[in-house]
């Protein structure tokens, strides 16, 4: 297990997401307080950054937390209501709001780097779809999750595709319909979250998770985590024709021969990422 | 919350399907004791109605209970094995049961209503379908789960669709392979059931979440679980193309802009279902 | 419940898969201590054997077990490491490994006949994979189960497309992703294994099982579990017209009217496998 880091960053942080990048761990911090509302500024902060993170080789590991008592309150209702005063009563502002945020949870799937969210709090609509999308997600004992939609008018349509695909249905369908709020037990049962631990130790777990994953050869985490996204939407039949062929690629690069020699005469590897 | 509604209807009930209607809350209580079994009569009683209430303004949640110490035994062996005498050996009759109890199945998840299924007792079979199928399931400690058509010799390939949809598919085949009870605990383990409640509060705790959701826009509940069962099956780029549509349809109804700003100016929305 | 058979043949045994066959139950013990590594000779012994019992009326279920304290280690990298020596760096060899294993994952949801893992100990990399491919997974408490391919070099893409069938897929991307170790009951809580006992018990209670499911109808299972894996491939509807069609040929076949007779008089049936 490789060294604890600590990220005081939270404490210095201006800007709406607040970035910083240490041993290969890149952590983005939602900075909007009281609620860390998805706005539209939020939600192009996170894509940008996501977007210079693939192709960074300096990033390892992304890891999306927040500062405050909620995680995040999911799309910025003001901000959308403002627009019902356009010409359009405001369709296409919606339309680029919900885009945006399906876009940003896609490219979570798509980056070719682990993405852990690292939960304090309420996470609630997009919020708990940020959490449901990213590939792992670790919380503190007192965090909350709920799709409370519905009690607005606006069921959560699109957090529920995250939701679903995490957990079973009837437990999805019962956060979605009644929109109440779940506790942290709940929602690792349901699969929502990896672990919980108490809060004063969540920065610490995290770090040492990403520390854990930012150890291994990139190259070979690119290669695992597309694989994974892939095989998911395939038959059975056709997830193996095209696992065994993502298994030879993977075998015939150095990362591989290095990592498998490493192994066999039991010294530690050191990746090239090729 | 809302108040807690009684439903003292199974003391009076006549006919194999008892119906009642209170406060939005249709339902629907299986009355053909000791079994419930799910004969072409109930079956199409049970269609009918779902068919009525897709279209009754005055429905907003159904629930579907049961009579006695069985939930539902599944289909009538005892009909089907009459029409064994049939010219063609009861093919038509058993293509009829089974495509009717499919339809229902289906007519469930298709309905634009939440369904939830209150089950106290023995649910086997089809009758284990059939809260497999319910969007929501809340059952007494006592309850029992199994598909044991295994050892009669008529694998539960229907109920297995549903079953397997619900739980992971390794417990949904040892419930399918041994034919085996489980336990109202080990339904809930498996995603079978959202809540298990001691049998005196069965009808108390149905009734809550039952108003819950009948306080809801009626046109909120019908976009939602539409689009949860529709997304569902495609895969997730897909998906959030569809969920986007929906969530910006969602945004320009007149209970959107309603139940959003009740919320943003702290008052109780007044949903207009439209 | 039928008798405990015991199984002492691995004290016995020759021969990198050892096979016995008893009361119905085909035991297959994986026998190349210390890590019972997935070499091709193992690979290709494991399909033959499935091959064998596919079309044998004697076989009505198998058992997957091993000797010693590792399940299985997955594939061979000594031997796949000596054939980077070869003209294409190995391609060819890796192609057909991964090809081979991948084959026997479908072999062992194709076969007409239930496959139970007894697991005992280590089974990472395509020993877990193989553990997730059974219709059912028995462990004792001290089994633990990882995919570490991460970890040299080699992400484990094919063990994915089972383990993220089984398991919800923040749980699935966990183990893919750290590459570390879980205990029986953190795999059971997965979707991994269906039971867990302790390491005394582990042969009588997998024996339970298999004798359990060797007492239904051979023609039953096989249209049952033939009709499991491809339901679970097609939308809701479509799997509804597809399993109507299977119960209703199911009904017509002998052993669903000796079955259903034998219910209705409360007698014992008597299968004949047509």
């Amino acid at each position: 297990m490789a060294e604890i880091v600590s990220f005081p960053d939270a404490d210095r942080a201006v800007g709406l997401l607040v970035r910083s990048l240490r041993h290969g761990v890149l952590r983005l911090v939602l900075n909007d307080p009281p609620v860390n509302a998805l706005s539209i500024a939020l939600l192009e902060a996170l894509v940008a950054e996501l977007e210079k993170a693939a192709s960074d080789a300096d990033v390892r590991v992304v890891v999306i937390a927040s500062t405050g008592n909620v995680f995040s309150a999911g799309h910025d209702l003001k901000e959308m209501t403002a627009h019902r005063a356009d010409e359009d009563q405001g369709a296409a502002f919606f339309e680029r709001s919900f885009r945006l945020c399906a876009d940003l949870m896609l490219k979570i799937a798509h980056l070719p780097k682990p993405v852990i969210a690292e939960v304090d709090g309420l996470a609630t609509a997009a919020g708990c779809q940020l959490v449901a999308s990213c590939d792992l997600a670790i919380c503190t004992d007192s965090s909350t999750f709920c799709t409370p939609g519905v009690n607005i008018g606006l069921f959560c349509s699109t957090p529920m595709v995250a939701v679903s695909r995490a957990a079973h249905r009837k437990q999805a369908m019962e956060m979605l319909l009644t929109g109440e709020t779940i506790d942290a037990s709940t929602a690792k049962d349901f699969g929502l979250v990896n672990r919980i631990v108490p809060k004063q130790y969540l920065a610490q777990v995290v770090a040492k998770y990403a520390a854990v994953i930012a150890g291994k050869s990139p190259l070979i985490l690119k290669i695992g985590k597309e694989a994974f996204y892939q095989q998911l939407e395939l038959p059975a039949e056709a997830a193996y024709d095209y696992a065994v062929r993502v298994m030879v690629e993977n075998m015939l690069v150095r990362d591989a021969q290095e990592g498998i020699g490493a192994f066999l005469s039991k010294r530690k590897p050191e990746w090239k990422g090729e």
